[in-house]
């Protein structure tokens, strides 16, 4: 089997550490909406945060049944048989039900872990929110209990009488790769460049993102 | 604004052939899920395909109202401010009723256009598929019909009491990048490698895969 899902946690928080984007699904009167959001692992739950506006993200809050799910596209795999052509992934979807947060310590430390999931280091060099920002941001906390990481690894799995075939097959590894920062125009004078933004870590490598401290985020 | 939303049909176009995965969501029971897909652009829809068993391809295929979204990842948007963090994206989302194609020949016309979505002159190199295999694949037509794009670029949009504040703010761009081809062990001596998995095209430049041909492929 080059495909197998898993409920193993260690898997399923590598990816959820590892992806920056999910996909929100919830329905919207008859009609599901999978919307990409951006959001934190933050060990028991996912936050996630918008506008008040922002319908999937109200609807996700709302205390409906919903899916988030993260992908991460490791590679294309090209086989010998149209028929067995695939791609390398892992993706975790979690099943729940969300709930607005209103505490405003709690809605802080969702702005800490999500400045920290996007760049280690961040919430510490970032102005923090003051009490009318987080009054005017919708934070989302979205359980980590239900669900199941799916993993693909490997190459084509090609039919037996198909092997002699003089075509070629393999994989062609895909990365999400950072460039270095590039500044606003503007900034003052002396401005020091952080670390992550002349060499952002590479996440999957897990040297700077793979074992987060997540230090009493959830209160 | 800099993000923005637009039913622009390039724009559309743009982001359907720059992707690789989409995220389906539907209604399983009364539970949403969204899984990820390898689908291709055929111009006037989408095509997924699957296993029979794949139960998410399985109801997109049932006449089920459904959502199908597609996202690219631009960019780390990196504020003076915790709260004016944000992502560079470009992503569509597309409203509709998928369908089971049953003929044939539009399945046939599928597996080509996958193939060639994947990596343009694949359908040519691969094994075509056996009337048995296509028997034995589920092949999905959703329309692009009812959706819109949403596209967020440029930098932070920071108060203007908080320009003179010292910390770094800029972008900090990302890629979805392929590395050279890893050929399967055991290839045929003489095995030509094609172009495409020596150095796969920059999908985002389009100089390969910007301005597909699409002939016929919906019958």
């Amino acid at each position: 089997m080059r495909e197998r899902g898993t409920r193993e946690r260690s898997v399923v928080e590598s990816i959820l550490d590892e992806g920056l984007l999910c996909h929100v699904g919830v329905l919207d009167g008859d009609t599901p909406v999978v919307s990409p959001m951006a959001y934190a692992n933050a060990g028991e739950a996912l936050y996630l945060h918008g506008a008040p506006a922002n319908r999937v993200l109200a609807l996700l809050g709302s205390g409906m049944p919903a899916c988030v799910t993260v992908t991460l596209l490791d590679g294309l795999v090209l086989a010998r048989s149209a028929f067995h052509h695939s791609m390398n992934f892992r993706s975790v979807m979690l099943f729940g039900i969300g709930a607005s947060v209103e505490d405003p310590a709690e809605k802080m430390a969702a702005s800490t872990a999500l400045l920290e999931h996007l760049a280690r280091g961040r919430s510490g060099d970032a102005r923090a929110p003051t009490p009318a920002e987080l009054r005017a941001t919708l934070v989302v906390r979205f359980p980590i209990d239900e669900g199941s990481a799916k993993v693909r690894t490997g190459g084509p799995k090609d039919e037996p009488e198909d092997l002699a075939l003089s075509m070629w097959a393999g994989v062609i590894p895909i990365r999400l790769v950072a460039e270095a920062g590039v500044p606003e125009p503007g900034l003052p004078a002396g401005t020091a460049t952080p670390p992550y933004a002349v060499e952002y870590p590479d996440r999957c490598a897990g040297d700077s993102f793979g074992a987060p401290e997540r230090p009493g985020l959830l209160p």
